[in-house]
């Protein structure tokens, strides 16, 4: 094999801001710190706690603010917010002692920039380009995200050139972590092994992430093959919470317990403790009120000691 | 890349039998008919259509010679059946000519294999030789399965060396298909990669085929990490129908159409119609009367046409 396969990789968990947001009833702030810190517990080193977008399209997060002063978290958790705009970033910045990274998107399909934040790509840019500074500037850590990486149901494939400039553009601008989003799960492992392949050629000394949905079933391929491809930071949502759902009403966000699992039955080291992520999960599950889809929270981790006593 | 990924596959469909058999209610003979001349239609060259198993045992398929007698499908199918001991194949032989393969099976685990047909290993190997003989001297084509291939939730690990060893005696014997059963979802793509590389390497001329479960969600990576590996042939079942629930509840099989969508998307032919498997599948879902858990009945295939209006 002449696989890049690295030893050991950081899963940043993005339920609490990519999960909840996608929720249909508003959580209450204190069932949201509860599960925030039930995955801090778990051992996550990289959070998405908030998202500084306006509460009168996105009520769910609306309480973005009380979640990041209410949590208690370990020293070793860096908590991320995502900034949609200046209005937001200023909103962010009066609170910054509360956070440790800050992230900017575009997507690289200019029909679903425009449906989703009402900007065209250059725009969004140009804005990004602004917002970087002032987030530098704040010294905070600087990520960026790039939706519709794989395919857009508007647009079709997107060329890896495109995505790749804005890619580098961001890196110019001072992000030190780039994240590529299968925003509508329309990844195939064979791309994806090849779009790493060229990504980590471009942007060598630029920590690229993987962000995959599991809209037809193959989101954890995808992060094997990015894995196998050399990457080495990936994002997964406990329970399978949120992710866009393009098809309406298919599954989005890949299940961070069950991302887990896989890596660890490799033998690749997440920093993790799969059964508290398990229990995280199960307790969103309790919460929500609802049965969640992620395989781990029924089948539970491989019993590697055949003490099954029957079936 | 050093990837042996082959242009085309192999897809057995395994839903009549392996999926049929694990349903609490009797699906009607005239329902099994019409599902599998559907999935004739779909494009599949092989499907596993029925087991001589006893009936007082598995009623869900007691109608197994009914089924071959009435369905319709292509001569470019063949029908696959399950053998399980003597007594079956004298059954199966008695309608030779409505099935054009058959498939004897041992688990790698003694202790599985001890509670799946209450035989030790070796009494069951012994049995598989005297019903291979009488398999080719029928001049069928002879396959052969060995379950837990990829752990035992009894005996944890299986030592690869004593899987391959059961599969070079099962060559022996005259089967020229071998298939490796993850019965209970442990496998991993890394041991994957790893298995399938020693297994092409000592049976040499041998079809080897892919059997994975979604227990954790890793089965359609454990596939693509077949499929890397240089595997051409795999099984799945329409609809993620049957398959063993360990744990209990559990998931089982992988879906085919989820298979066929990565397969597809990656550009490896699999001789199939998506839009007519998902179709078969939906079909499936509505004769049993509940949602089934594969991902593509629900998104449905990619589109790369960007014709989506609206979210």
């Amino acid at each position: 094999m002449s696989s890049r396969r690295p030893s050991s990789v950081v899963i940043r968990e993005v339920g609490p801001r990519d999960g909840f947001q996608n929720e249909p009833e508003v959580i209450a702030t204190a069932d949201k710190i509860r599960l925030i810190e039930s995955l801090g517990r778990a051992g996550f080193t990289r959070i998405e706690v908030a998202s500084f977008v306006r509460p009168d399209v996105i009520p769910q997060l609306s309480d973005g603010v009380e979640v990041l002063k209410g949590i208690h978290l370990p020293s070793t958790v860096s908590r991320m917010v995502l900034i949609p705009n200046s209005r937001g970033l200023d909103n962010a910045l009066a609170v910054r002692e509360y956070f440790d990274e800050a992230s900017i998107f575009v997507s690289a399909s200019e029909t679903h920039n425009l449906k989703n934040i009402n900007r065209a790509v250059e725009q969004t840019m140009a804005d990004d380009k602004a917002m970087a500074t002032r987030i530098l500037d704040a010294g905070l850590k600087l990520d960026a995200v790039i939706a519709t990486s794989f395919g857009c149901p508007y647009e079709g494939k997107i060329p890896l050139d495109r995505v790749l400039g804005l890619a580098e553009r961001f890196a110019e601008m001072g992000a030190t972590e780039i994240g590529f989003g299968d925003t509508t799960g329309m990844a195939n492992p064979a791309y994806v092994s090849d779009f790493f392949g060229a990504a980590f050629e471009r942007l060598p000394g630029v920590e690229l992430t993987a962000h995959f949905h599991n809209t037809r079933g193959q989101g954890l391929t995808n992060a094997y093959a990015a894995l196998e491809a050399g990457c080495e930071s990936f994002e997964s949502s406990f329970g399978e919470l949120g992710g866009c759902p393009v098809p309406a009403g298919s599954t989005g966000n890949i299940a961070t317990e069950d991302l887990v699992s896989m890596f660890e039955e490799m033998g690749v080291d997440t920093g993790l403790d799969l059964d508290l992520v398990i229990a995280a999960a199960r307790e969103a599950q309790s919460t929500l009120g609802r049965k969640l889809t992620s395989h781990s929270i029924l089948a539970g981790p491989v019993d590697w000691t055949g003490t099954l006593v029957d079936h």
